[in-house]
């Protein structure tokens, strides 16, 4: 407990020491800890001077790759080797995961996020914390909330209806504080509903501790607080970075004059300390920096997505098959992201010297860009190009523009596939570019993202099938810009963003509305084929017969998607509820079992103002992609009660929908009936078009009308009658 | 002045008597006067028992129809004829003009309703109110405000952002209420973000009356007040319909509870008061029933949008040409909705006999609904197939929830098409319907909208030449409901609504995302053809020269679309500015001028809290409809003044926008710099990524970082020279 420390001491160990340290308390024998950025490796600052640069980590794949292997295992090792690196650095506290939802292709940290859709988040973040968390290093699971965005991020407001936001931006984080207790949260930039989420009392103490339990602390993004005592009113516990003595003594000054509860700072104080004293129990540790590098590969390989390969031209054969590498990419990767993510890498694997090392043939290069007529030449003596292009420069702080290779980029794809027929394209990006129109120009495509420091390495496992790809979109490809469902709507101005699609956030959006895609949601090839048989199990358990009809080993990522048919509330055509990922060997079947958890089946109800599963019939779409459903079974779920209680704002709809409204109700529009005879309201009551306007009436309104059977007097009666 | 009433008799004076009159106050000398539906009619109910049965009265078009004509002099024309009805009726007020716009081609009440533009909605209903007015009758504007949907009308809140809400919402009625001063506005049924409109102070006073200048009395809709004193304190006048003495019992007490002031109370008394005096002053009038039927079949004609006539298929000769007539809404005609507008008219034009009249060739007829096959029998041996579809029942209270024709008469156009190549499709229907994937199958598609009681007529005249079509599209046909901007927003759940697709109403939503449409805003062909020259003019003044190339004398209407190209705010790819409706005559030339105003080119600015002009050059597109654009204007136009004042919550990017800012915090970097050498910050400055990062930090929350040139101390003294 710190109630033995002072409330100075107090306030300042609410605040941090310098830019990456909590403040030493020594009378209470409390040592700085150091927090610093994730999440894909440990960024542990060199030198005073330079922010950016780090001490050497492994970099791991970023978000952006590392969810694209649908594999929650490969989550847990890497959190796991974080932790290890971490105890190496004597870091208690690694910054992430980012669990943000990709609301716009054009998010520029979009490469530190895992998907547009909830589960798939939830899931692979959950399993990189107990990975982290295994190893005495606490988590930081960011950013709480709503932070779909770079432009004005200090500041934007995020317009977002309570549903939406519940079901979609806060469902990851509910799911991994509630499965993983991850040390510390970490508060967002933005406003949330024209709120600060530092001073957000409902985001960070009514919904994440009250509601989800979270026990640890709630740490401030660098620079996301606007007013010290508001912040820790509101439930946020350690201000970042620091010193903030003018912020320490603003709260003592609050305390004293009564403004703020003293048990508020306390429990903060408290909150840091727990997490300074749990940082001292771990081990001091090291690390194999070389068996780091191998699962950075292993992870990375996992990740590349085959979005094309007509006519099977990869993998490439090991000898006898000339080779043409065409752009810098390929001898300069581009593996990361900038900002506070950027790691110093222990080593760097380029797919150049790579593939060069995986293959007895000649393999020639240009570097395509400034030069693309030359990278044609090149090209057309060759029997396989490759070409190496992606995205400029992605980073924290400035979203995308566009989703257009750069135009120089383009050209090279042109001018290559224009002089060799065999040509594959190998993206490396952060976040999904176009592949129209030149996709139909070439015959193989590789979405290779941003992989880490191994992606090298991992691009020639695919490209020579060393590795069979399994990697599967975890965001949509559209056809335009103009498609997605974000598009109005991004990135806002004058402070405030609408979050106009609502709940169809991605796929979802795309599904409502049936546009087509580029690739979808879930979608990616393998070098072998896979079949599925008809699923059996029963209630929310299902198993799908799988079967490797090619003749390679591979992995197979089932998915199912459910929809509700005939919901009372507005949902999306299939959302993703259960995942398996699976190697399958070459002629073999392997059963696979999913489970669907009932709560993911809920819906917000924002009238009784909690979850709610509908009863009746689900629709389970078992599939290789969002657009690729193999098998469809419709199964019974028991519903939650949710009954709404009758008031006087009730229509008279609504009352005759419920069973006892309708017999109160009823008596007494028989008794005014019988009263009155032949009067407007028996008038009205044999129209149809009539009794559609009467049904949408609230009780009290019909009150107001001539010969109503419902008068002011009876309308108290009524509704305790009703909900009786 | 109604001060000299007791606050009782005020009370009583700001409830109505009974479903339609006031309240008379005798020792006042002041009468009840009645207040009854429109707006295409007088419904002036016939009998005490039923509600919907009226003294018969001339039905002219719905809105739907009138808005088709583009044409403000045409609706002055029946806004005079609706006030001589009333005048021969004794009606002090016609409840009238709608001017919601069609968020939804599924509103219910779209029929009522002029377009899914704000400037056209505009333009005609002040004309509508001129007329009516010039009458001594008084107009009643409604619904105020966001009435855009039947479903759960009565509670559903319109959530939607203040810039949208001025912008598509407020506009119409901004433009009526400042330019024709309606008598009353009428409020609307529902919520305008959480609060019920009739409750609404910021809607009711501040924005009409004190922004507005309106200085007429506003009315309930009829059961729309849930609360007298709330709504009084709002700025609502007069509650309808009545008695509701216990309301007025309840404005006594809270008068005398001194929890409502009196002054509020004896403002919506006096209104009242007014309005009754301004009745009186009327002169009892008398109407020529034919003339005014003459007049509802002229603005039928001209409402009438010829969508499709391949080959030159119409008009029909009225000889020699057989006609088969198909479909039972050619004999029954289809000619208004359902509801509170629905009018009993003086007499019923059908199309088959009016078409029977028009030729001396042979017409046969059959219903076609109940038996296609029969009805393809009689189209098979005619030289031209006339097949009348259209919407099932439309009326107030309910939404539709398809934009599908009826199997029945799918079935029909199938049918017919296929035994009749010369099938010419003549649509009934009150808001669009879907004209794919059938219109490939007919040359000729005529949109006869609900043409009020001389439909039958007017489709005659424009079938066989005698009129000219010239009625344009005042909403977008989709290819298919789910490219609608409102598709995933309609009708919203659980009582609110989310206007999620913003600004981007109808053919703006469209046009944003170049989506295919069926048939564009502004779209109607005719029996000739124009040209345009090259527009002169200068400033906001345009000259078009429109040259009739063809062999019959016709009606344009010019249009014209603006764009601000690099406008610092969100906006439509096109917004409809002004428009102009011309007769030319074959083979003339005539020089169309059109005028913008400066004031429609304003944005609203949630900053500012208020309209800016902004700067710079304008795009002016003059088109033939939204997507027939035959001339591009650029002109620069002086914009407003428009500086947002810099705070401590200013980014550092917005300072160095603004000149002054820019030299006050320049200065304060430079001194920082100097000091501090190569600090963190000039490392940071050097780095083109970290410069964007940094531009988005408030400079409030820069002096939290460690070297930031901005201190806590130097905020304050920054902020005031910088706005000094």
């Amino acid at each position: 407990m710190t109630s033995e420390l002072t409330t100075a001491e107090q306030a300042a160990l609410t605040s941090g020491s310098d830019f990456w340290r909590t403040t030493a308390i020594d009378s209470a024998g409390l040592p700085a800890v150091t927090v610093t950025d994730g999440p894909h490796g440990v960024r542990m600052q060199a030198s005073r001077g330079d922010l950016l640069a780090g001490v050497p980590a492994t970099c791991f794949p970023p978000a952006v790759a590392s969810a694209s292997t649908w594999d929650p295992e490969l989550l847990r090792r890497m959190g796991e080797a974080l932790g290890d690196e971490c105890r190496a650095m004597d870091v208690a506290v690694l910054l992430g995961p980012g669990v943000n939802l990709k609301r716009s292709p054009l998010g520029g940290r979009n490469f530190e996020y895992f998907s547009e859709d909830p589960l798939l988040t939830g899931v692979l973040a959950t399993e990189w914390v107990r990975g982290l968390q295994s190893r005495g290093v606490g988590a930081s699971l960011k950013h709480f909330a709503v932070n779909s965005q770079e432009t004005d991020r200090m500041r934007v407001s995020a317009d977002v209806d309570e549903r939406t936001l519940r079901e979609m931006y806060l469902r990851a984080f509910h799911r991994v504080v509630t499965r993983a207790q991850p040390w510390t949260v970490m508060c967002a930039y933005n406003r949330v509903n024209g709120v600060y989420a530092s001073e957000h009392h409902w985001l960070l103490t009514e919904v994440l501790r009250d509601e989800w339990g979270f026990a640890g602390l709630v740490v401030s993004d660098w620079g996301a607080v606007v007013d010290r005592v508001a912040a820790v009113r509101a439930g946020l516990d350690l201000t970042m970075p620091g010193p903030d003595e003018a912020g320490d003594r603003a709260l003592v000054d609050a305390v004293e004059a009564g403004t703020l509860d003293p048990a508020a700072l306390r429990r903060s104080a408290d909150l840091v300390r727990t997490m300074v004293v749990n940082a001292g129990k771990r081990e001091p540790g090291s690390y194999d920096a070389a068996a780091h590098h191998a699962l950075a590969r292993e992870i990375a390989g996992r990740a590349i997505v085959l979005l094309k390969n007509d006519g099977g031209l990869l993998p490439l054969r090991a000898e006898g098959q000339t080779v043409a590498v065409l752009g810098e990419f390929a001898r300069s990767p581009r593996y990361q992201g900038g900002g506070s993510s950027q790691i110093t890498p222990t080593r760097l694997d380029d797919a150049l010297t790579e593939i060069r090392a995986s293959t007895s043939a000649t393999v020639t290069f240009a570097e395509g860009y400034v030069d693309p007529d030359a990278a044609a030449e090149v090209a057309r003596g060759s029997d396989v190009a490759l070409v190496f292009v992606g995205s400029a420069h992605e980073t924290e702080g400035a979203d995308r523009e566009s989703l257009d290779l750069p135009a120089e980029h383009l050209a090279l794809i042109e001018r290559v596939s224009a002089a060799n027929p065999n040509t594959v394209v190998v993206l490396s990006n952060g976040a999904v570019l176009l592949t129209s129109p030149w996709e139909a120009r070439v015959p193989a495509i590789v979405e290779g993202w941003l992989l880490g420091q191994a992606g090298g390495s991992a691009l020639a496992d695919v490209l020579f099938g060393r590795v069979n790809p399994s990697g599967r979109l975890a965001e949509t490809i559209p056809v335009r810009l103009a498609d997605h469902p974000s598009y109005l709507d991004f990135p806002g101005e004058h402070g405030h963003v609408r979050y106009g699609e609502g709940l169809h956030v991605g796929y979802r959006g795309f599904d409502a509305r049936d546009t087509p895609v580029a690739y979808p949601f879930g979608f990616g090839l393998s070098y072998t084929s896979f079949a599925y048989g008809t699923p059996g199990g029963s209630g929310l358990e299902f198993r799908v017969p799988v079967t490797n009809t090619g003749d390679r080993d591979g992995r197979e990522v089932v998915q199912i998607y459910v929809s509700r048919p005939g919901s009372r509330v507005r949902r999306a055509p299939r959302e993703l509820k259960a995942f398996a990922n699976v190697a399958v060997a070459a002629g073999a079947t392997v059963e696979v079992t999913l489970r669907v958890e009932r709560d993911d089946l809920a819906y917000w109800d924002t009238r009784l103002h909690r979850w709610v599963v509908e009863d009746g019939p689900y629709l389970f779409e078992i599939g290789a992609s969002s657009r690729d459903i193999r098998a469809t079974v419709t199964r019974e779920v028991a519903g939650d009660e949710a009954r709404v209680p009758l008031t006087e704002e009730s229509s008279i709809g609504e009352w005759f929908a419920d069973p006892r409204g309708a017999e109160v109700l009823g008596e007494a529009f028989a008794a005014a009936m019988e009263q009155v005879g032949d009067s407007t309201m028996a008038a009205m009551a044999a129209d149809p078009g009539m009794m559609l306007m009467m049904a949408s009436i609230p009780i009290k309104r019909m009150a107001a009308f001539p010969g109503s059977p419902v008068t002011a007097d009876t309308l108290r009666k009524l509704v305790q009658a009703a909900n009786d």
